[in-house]
C-alpha cells in the first residue's frame, strides 16, 4: 500500500469512527462532538490503531478547527462582539491568570523546576474555543450574549497565550528577552485590529468584493482564500491559526451574500470537522497513565484546571448575572487541542518528561469532555434570565434591531 | 514557523494561484483548467517556489482528483455507462496497445534496457481521465455518448495499466511472475463488478439507505465515506483510487436524494481541485529539459504519445461516426497525473534517469495542456453529428427517456 494510499485509509477511518460516534451519542441523547471525539479513542493508539497522528491527520485535524472557527466567525459581527468587550477582557484576563498562577504553584508543590512550571501553567491556561463554540452552534446559541463573551474572551485568551508561550520558550532554552515579548504582543494586538476594522470596512463599502472575479460565481472560494490567508497569517506571527480564520469569518461575513457562502462553508466545515474531534481522542495515552500514581496527579490537576479556569471565567463575567457567569465559566473549562499543543512544545522543548506529558494531555481531553454534557441546561438558565433580568433587556433589544436592520441588508 | 503554518502557506498559495490563473483564462475565453495547471506551474518550484511537492500537497491533489471523479461518478448511471460498452472496450483496449507500442519501440530506438522501454511505454498509456472529464462537465457533455465512451474507456484503460506495472515493476526488480499479474487483474475485474452490481442493487432497493443513520441529516457524510473507502479499497488491490472514487459516485449516485448529495460534494470538490490541477503544474521541470537534446527528445516523445494515443482510440470509438470517434481520441490524450505517477514510479525502480523523468513528465503536461482548448468545438460537432444520423437517433431516444424517467423517479 503507497503512502498516500495509508493516509487515505486513515481518513477513512477517523471519519467513520467519528460519525459512529456521533451516531450513538445521538441517540443516548447525548452530545455528538464527546461521541466524535471518543470514536477517535476507539480508532486511534490506544485501542485499534487503524489511525496515526502524522503530518497528514494532523494537518485535516487543523483545517478541522480552522473551518470550525471560520464558521462561528460568519455567523459573529463585530459590533455584537464590542458591546460584551468589557466583560469579555476581563473574563479573557482572569480566565487566564487564576490557571497560570494555579499550575504555576502547583509544579512548584511537586518539586519541579522553572521551565517545568512555565509550561504546565502554559497548558493549564489554554482555552479552547472549538469545543465550547461547537456545542453552543448546535444549541443556536453563538448569538448570545454568554457566546458572544466566550468568543472575545478567547481572542483575548490567545493573545496572552503568546506572551506565556514566549516566556515558556525562552525560559526552556535558557534565554528570557522582555523587548521580544512585547514586540510581539503589539504586533498581536496590532494585526486583530488592522483585520477586523480595517477588513470590515473594505467589505462595508463593497458588499459584493467576493463575488467581482469572474470565477467566483458564488463567495465560497474567494471566502476560502481569505480564510487561509488570514489562519497563515495569524499563524505566522505567533497567534493561533483559528484566531485569523475566525476574524476572516467575521470579515467576510459583512458580505452581502453571508448566507449562500454559509451554505457553501457548511458541507466542507461538515466534512473536516470530525477529523478535528476525532484527532483530540486520537491523542489518549492509556499506556502513559497505567499507574496509580500518574492517575493521581490526572485528577489534581484536571480538578485544579477546572476549578481556576471556571473561577477566573466565573468571576470575570459576574457583572452579567450569575446564570451567564456560569455558562461562561464552563465554557471556557475546555483545554482541547491547545492544551495539548502546548504539552507537546514542553515536551519536545525538554521542560516536562512523558509522564507529564501524559497527565496533561489526559487533563485536555477530560476538560473537552466534560462540558458539552452540561452547557444546554446553563444556555436555557442563562438566556432566561436574561429576559426576566431588566438591565439586560435594554442590551437585548437594540441588539434583536441591530440583527433585523442586518438582515434587511442582507436580502437587498 | 511551524509545520502545519507552512503547509497552510502553500495550500493558501496553490489556491490563490489556481484561482488566478483561472480568471486570466476565463477572461480570455479559454479553459479555465489550462490557466489552474499554468497557476500551479507559477507557483511551483520551477518559478516562484512557493509550492512544494510534499507529503500533505500531494495528498489535497489526490483528494482532489477524487473528489472529482466522485462527481463524475455521481452524474454517470450504469446503464448508461453499458449501453456503450462495446465501444469502451475497444476504445480502452486499442488505447492502451498502441501508445505502449509505441512507446516500447521508441526506447529500443534510443538504446534503452527493457525496463526503460517498459516504463515509458507504460507512461505513454497513461490517461488521466480527471482533466478530460472536467473540461465535459464544465460543457455539460458528460452526459452524452461520448462522454460515456470515454469514461467507460477510463475504467479499461487503468484495469489494465495494472497489468503493465506489474510487469514493469516485476522487471526493472528483475523478477516476473505471470500467475500474480493474472490474479491481480481477476482481483480487479471482480472488485468493479461486486462494487458496481451490488453497490447498485443495494441502493436500489433502499433508495434512502445513505440517510437512514441519525447522524446523517444529509446523505453527504455518508457518500464521503463510501468514496474514502471505495478509493482505499481500489487503491489496495492496484487500481487507481479515482477508479474507486468514481464507482462510489455511480453506487451512491443511485440515492433517492442524489440531489441533495450533489449540491453538497458541489462546494467540497470546487475547493479540492485546484490542489490537484495546481499540483500537475507544479511538476514542470525547467532546468531539468534545459538543452537542446531533452527538447527534441521531448517534441518527439509528445508527438508520439498524442498520435498513439488519438489514433488507438479514435480507431476503437469509429463504429460510432467519426465526430464521436474524433472527440473520444483526444479525450484520451491527456496523461496528466497517471503519467507522472508512472514516471515517478520508474525513477525510484532505477529504470528510466531523471533526463527522462523530465521528458516524460514534460509529456504529460503538455498533453494535457493541449487537449481542453479542442474540446468545446469537438463536442458541438459530435453531437450535431448524432442528430443527424438516424442510426444514432435510435440510441438517442430511450436515452432521453431513461433519463426522464430517472429525474420522476428521483423526485419522488
Amino acid at each position: 500500500m503507497d503512502h498516500v494510499t495509508q493516509i487515505l485509509l486513515q481518513l477513512f477511518a477517523i471519519l467513520l469512527a467519528a460519525k459512529l460516534g456521533n451516531e450513538v451519542f445521538r441517540r443516548l441523547g447525548q452530545p455528538t462532538v464527546v461521541g466524535e471525539i471518543l470514536g477517535g479513542v476507539v480508532a486511534g493508539p490506544a485501542v485499534l490503531g487503524v489511525y496515526e497522528i502524522n503530518a497528514e491527520t494532523t494537518l485535516f485535524a487543523e483545517i478541522g478547527v480552522v473551518l470550525l472557527l471560520f464558521q462561528v466567525g460568519l455567523e459573529t459581527r463585530l459590533h455584537d462582539l464590542l458591546r460584551v468587550g468589557a466583560t469579555a477582557l476581563t473574563v479573557g484576563i482572569l480566565g487566564v491568570v487564576l490557571p497560570f498562577g494555579a499550575g504555576f504553584l502547583a509544579a512548584q508543590l511537586v518539586g519541579g523546576d522553572l521551565a517545568l512550571a512555565i509550561f504546565l501553567a502554559a497548558a493549564m491556561t489554554a482555552t479552547s474555543v472549538g469545543i465550547t463554540s461547537n456545542v453552543l452552534r448546535d444549541l443556536g446559541a453563538l448569538r448570545t450574549n454568554s457566546g458572544r463573551i466566550i468568543l472575545g474572551a478567547a481572542v483575548i485568551d490567545d493573545v496572552l497565550a503568546i506572551m506565556i508561550l514566549s516566556v515558556a520558550s525562552g525560559v526552556a532554552a535558557g534565554s528570557f528577552d522582555p523587548v521580544n515579548i512585547i514586540s510581539l504582543l503589539l504586533v498581536a494586538v496590532l494585526f486583530i485590529g488592522v483585520v477586523v476594522i480595517g477588513g470590515t470596512r473594505i467589505l462595508r463599502r463593497r458588499r459584493s468584493i467576493l463575488t467581482d472575479p469572474e470565477f467566483a460565481e458564488t463567495p465560497f472560494l474567494p471566502g476560502m482564500i481569505v480564510m487561509l490567508g488570514l489562519a497563515v497569517l495569524a499563524s505566522f506571527i505567533g497567534l493561533a491559526a483559528i484566531i485569523g480564520a475566525f476574524l476572516a469569518g467575521m470579515v467576510v461575513g459583512e458580505s452581502s451574500e453571508r448566507h449562500a457562502l454559509e451554505a457553501e462553508v457548511a458541507p466542507v466545515a461538515a466534512f473536516f470537522t470530525p477529523f478535528f474531534f476525532g484527532f483530540i481522542g486520537a491523542q489518549v495515552d492509556i499506556a502513559g497513565l497505567a499507574n496509580v500514581d500518574a492517575l493521581v496527579l490526572l485528577a489534581a490537576i484536571t480538578a485544579l484546571a477546572v476549578a481556576s479556569k471556571f473561577v477566573g471565567a466565573f468571576v470575570g463575567a459576574l457583572r452579567q448575572g450569575r446564570a451567564t457567569a456560569t455558562l461562561v465559566g464552563w465554557g471556557m473549562v475546555p483545554r482541547g487541542e491547545v492544551g495539548i499543543v502546548v504539552a507537546g512544545l514542553g515536551l519536545s522543548a525538554g521542560a516536562i518528561d512523558s509522564e507529564i506529558y501524559s497527565v496533561v494531555v489526559g487533563m485536555a481531553i477530560i476538560t473537552t469532555l466534560i462540558v458539552p454534557p452540561l452547557l444546554p441546561a446553563m444556555v436555557r438558565r442563562a438566556e432566561r434570565g436574561r429576559l426576566e433580568e431588566p438591565d439586560d433587556e435594554r442590551v437585548a433589544e437594540p441588539e434583536a434591531a441591530a440583527e433585523m436592520h442586518e438582515r434587511a441588508a442582507d436580502e437587498d
